[in-house]
């Protein structure tokens, strides 16, 4: 038996910021080194980030990022880290001819291991996930051969992200091959309570395998993503052995013990992988001596975050990575002194610092007196910049040029307010925070160029019931990764007042949606869980109401291509992973 | 040797609208019938229309098509009309065990042979295209069965469209198997000089089939893409027989003499496709005795439009059936007087007549006075609906409120116009046309939320030259197709003036872009092309150009992901089938 202490780097790695990556990746080496690890993991497509869409289909990029690895692997033997192996991920190539279908220059969601200033050897994920958030078929060809190289007399076998959600392939074939480790770099984005399915499924496959299995999920906000880390080690038989916690980097040492050692001799051989294709193991020998034996340290499990805690810090986390990554020094936002902007506010302040939040209160002729008051409260809490720009005369300067009536009438007041948020953005070169929820988006209840302007939506999959609940969690708690020093930041009277647009005199939520209780039950059925109209009724939801929900859904489509990215805490978000043709004439009441 | 009359339905279905398109299958079956022919072939997923996206992970609608399918063929039995065998395109399912990875479903991209009131075959494509504007990995699983029929003693193979533009598979199982046609419905998009690879495909898959071939492909505007047509009939040579028109509807009636009488018996029987799959060849029998020996007529082939004749046919098309399909009675847009809007007000009307085409001129302190004559001119050509709506005064009022200067300033003057247009689509129900051309869209030279507010965008994907192009040519053609009456509908001065944006004092477009044959050159090879810096600087673009232009196109990003939908004529539009992640740190310029 052997033991390995083995380093996984969950980190939070910028798309397209080769060299940014690179220096990374060598001050973590060093970190673990000076921990005295064994082996290093980083995350899938470390080098280049994830996901990087197109720019995989261009050449020049291509062979920037396999430069960036062949570099990468001579700095960390120069810098005395060459013994240390590192599997890291990147974009290579797969070498074949051109042929239709088959994405531009054949890239490879590929994993190298580095060891004495060389790329010692190159895989590929073998299984391309093509659902969701996920379009790999269009960027990538699948891999087909399966390292596992001896370290200290230890078989460690590499496998890429998708590799373990799908059956056979890798898997399966580090389970007939034998292997003492099985390392998984990842880029697995968040979803609401998705830690307990991935660590279910990591123990299913240690134990398919027939191995200890390091899971290393990437953490940061990428443009709609959110990856949360949790970073899991589990031995042979699928007991937990660490685990990182989750929405921050961290490098996560882990000693495991009683691996089995190896002997068989180096070589390729092609297994049966049952999917259908064959996978060609190639075992290569880095040191068959197990290291001396030590006192192995106890594994770290971090404590999950409660469900509360996990969203709002996903959203933090979005939000402070689309400004960084983006290169903004701050942000603006309209204040209404509803409970979507309080909450939105709040976020940006926790994700980047109150002094950075710009807001803007801007009262209409329709406004109550609440909504000012609420909103000036709630900049008092928070310290965070505020000024004023009321509307009503801009509104009558529209309205001497064409008359508008109705909705119409409505809509303009949303737009005014987004211009002057988009003129001062563009003014002084803060991102706009739009304040939608899911609930919102979902119905088409928002304005198209009002409300909706802007660059990102934090609460964009949030629905209106959890935004209540986030924001009473939220001046109940405060955490180590928020920045806003404030106790209860959020006035208790934009939580708990009835719901308004005030585009109108009197007007309530409630006289053009359902309360929100029923509607965010309804759309979850119909949007997560895709149930049909006669499942929806046999579910016990109100049949006219049922019509009505699902009719404003499907036709709220173009609104919803129109919407800034926003940060993904559900499986199913609108946007790349839901999209109907926007002139469809087929309707879910009517199928 | 045997004879058959065969029908292509080259057709204009409707997404969704499943009686709708089943109506118009009965209605053109019925045609064939009274032109004598023995066959009819419909396109590809024509009873649901084509592309349905997310509608085909609905339990629902696959039912709905499916029941489609079934009513249609007891229908057509009814209708006196079921010994004319006919092929068309609907969704069917494989029945496959739910698994990770795979469409929710198992969605089929079907096709089926009615005949005497029954679906007697069906089968599904077996190459899924995901690349370009297709996401097929995503929505179905392939098809692995090849039916082969005998008809008045002609074997009849069918194969769904990108099984002809892929190797291996159905086509490459025809030729060894054996067949005398080789039918194959189709949804395949319309590109500049698609028409010319489109015939030369269809004559080296005859070869390859061994067998005549007839291509039935759809027409009409559905979203972002437009059919145009194009249905081909080759014998086995390759050689031409008939070919019908481009963007329009046409029942095409081919007579094909010297078929060969076929004799195997039916059954199913494996074959190895060639990709490393198995396809099962299913044959069966409707009729052995061939037709009774009858004069052919010799077969029609359309002529082909001239290059500016077929865009600006595509771009009409696309405009009619997005106003059409969408349920909109007009359209608005805000008329210059520059070319862009000139150029998309002339589509506009001859999309759906002059007298549902809605202009707004907005002159502002900057507007030159021939702006608002060359408008006025226009207007007066074209005989459309027009009134003023002078802005001075709304962008006076928002200044009172905030300060802005420079790009803000300029940005807030498109808003403004953005916000009339609007407003009055949603007071008046017009759909607002936005006017972008690509050269501007692609670097960014548009303001978000202004001239980029609408529901359609005409020309997003055609370069400035190619907008003076259009619009010369359009003063030089009238079109059958055309609803506009003019003469010369678009005034000479907006057609040769310096092209300028009149957001500031004197203010040319090449202030900030080169000129437009220098950059849409080098758009051309950077978008359309893919090439990377070293090579655009190697084919000869000045090298400075190359750093700014990529910068611009690659930053823009943002604001094309926010465009509104619009026809796509070339191979790399923006949109779907390019697109870079918002928060990416690489620049090919840095690669």
């Amino acid at each position: 038996m052997a033991q390995l202490r083995i380093a996984l780097a969950q980190t939070n790695p910028t798309v397209g910021d080769l060299s940014a990556n690179a220096d990374r990746l060598v001050a973590w080496t060093r970190d673990a080194a000076e921990r005295g690890a064994h082996l290093v993991v980083f995350t899938e497509m470390f080098l280049t980030g994830y996901p990087v869409e197109d720019l995989v289909l261009r050449t020049s990029f291509v062979d920037a990022s396999i430069d960036t690895l062949e570099e990468v692997a001579r700095r960390l033997e120069r810098e005395g880290l060459g013994e240390l192996p590192v599997v890291v991920g990147y974009v290579d190539r797969a070498g074949l001819a051109p042929r239709v279908g088959q994405p531009k220059g054949a890239p490879l969601d590929a994993a190298a291991l580095l060891h004495r200033g060389e790329v010692v050897t190159r895989t590929a994920k073998h299984h391309l996930p093509n659902y969701g958030v996920f379009d790999e078929y269009r960027y990538f060809v699948r891999g087909d051969r399966l390292p596992i190289f001896r370290l200290h007399g230890v078989d460690v076998a590499i496998a890429v992200c998708e590799d373990l959600w799908q059956e056979g392939g890798p898997v399966s074939v580090v389970g007939q091959a034998g292997a003492g480790l099985l390392v998984a770099p990842n880029a697995s984005p968040y979803e609401k309570e998705k830690d307990d399915v991935r660590l279910e499924l990591c123990a299913r496959r240690a134990r398919e395998a027939g191995c200890a299995l390091a899971y290393v999920n990437q953490i940061g906000g990428q443009d709609e993503l959110v990856f949360d880390g949790d970073s899991i080690v589990v031995d042979a038989a699928g007991e937990p052995v660490a685990r990182a916690g989750q929405f921050k980097e961290e490098l996560l040492v882990v000693d495991l013990d009683g691996l089995p050692v190896a002997d068989a001799g180096p070589g390729s051989y092609p297994y049966d992988a049952g999917d259908g294709s064959t996978i060609t193991v190639e075992r290569l020998i880095l040191s068959s001596e197990p290291v001396a034996p030590y006192e192995p340290e106890p594994g770290r499990v971090a404590e999950r975050l409660d469900p509360h805690a996990e969203v709002y810090s996903a959203l933090v986390l979005a939000v402070r990575d689309y400004v960084a990554k983006n290169g903004f020094e701050s942000v603006i936002l309209g204040l209404s002194g509803g409970i979507d902007s309080a909450l939105t506010a709040t976020i940006a302040a926790d994700a980047i610092g109150p002094s950075r939040v710009n807001v803007v209160l801007m009262p209409s002729r329709y406004s109550s007196d609440h909504s000012l008051a609420d909103a000036e409260e709630l900049v008092r809490r928070q310290g965070i910049t505020a000024r004023v720009a009321p509307i009503a005369d801009i509104v009558s300067a529209f309205e001497k040029e064409i008359e508008l009536s109705g909705l119409a009438a409505e809509n303009l007041q949303a737009r005014v307010r987004g211009m002057i948020l988009m003129g001062l953005s563009n003014e002084h070169g803060h991102l706009v925070l739009t304040t939608g929820n899911k609930s919102e988006l979902a119905t088409g209840y928002s304005t198209l160029y009002g409300d909706s302007a802007g660059g990102f939506a934090p609460i964009k999959d949030v629905p209106k019931t959890m935004v209540w609940e986030l924001s009473r969690w939220r001046n109940a708690h405060s955490g180590e990764g928020f920045l806003l020093p404030a106790e209860q930041p959020i006035p208790e009277n934009s939580i708990t007042k009835e719901p308004s647009a005030e585009l109108r005199p009197d007007q309530r939520d409630t006289d053009s949606l359902p309360p929100y209780e029923v509607l965010d039950r309804l759309l979850d059925d119909y949007v997560e869980k895709d149930m049909g109209s006669q499942e929806l009724i046999a579910a016990g939801h109100d049949p006219d109401l049922v019509t009505r929900v699902i009719r404003l859904v499907d036709v709220a489509e173009y609104k919803r291509r129109q919407y800034p990215p926003g940060p993904k805490i559900t499986p199913k978000n609108f946007g790349r992973d839901r999209r109907l043709p926007i002139t469809n004439r087929w309707r879910e009441t009517t199928g």
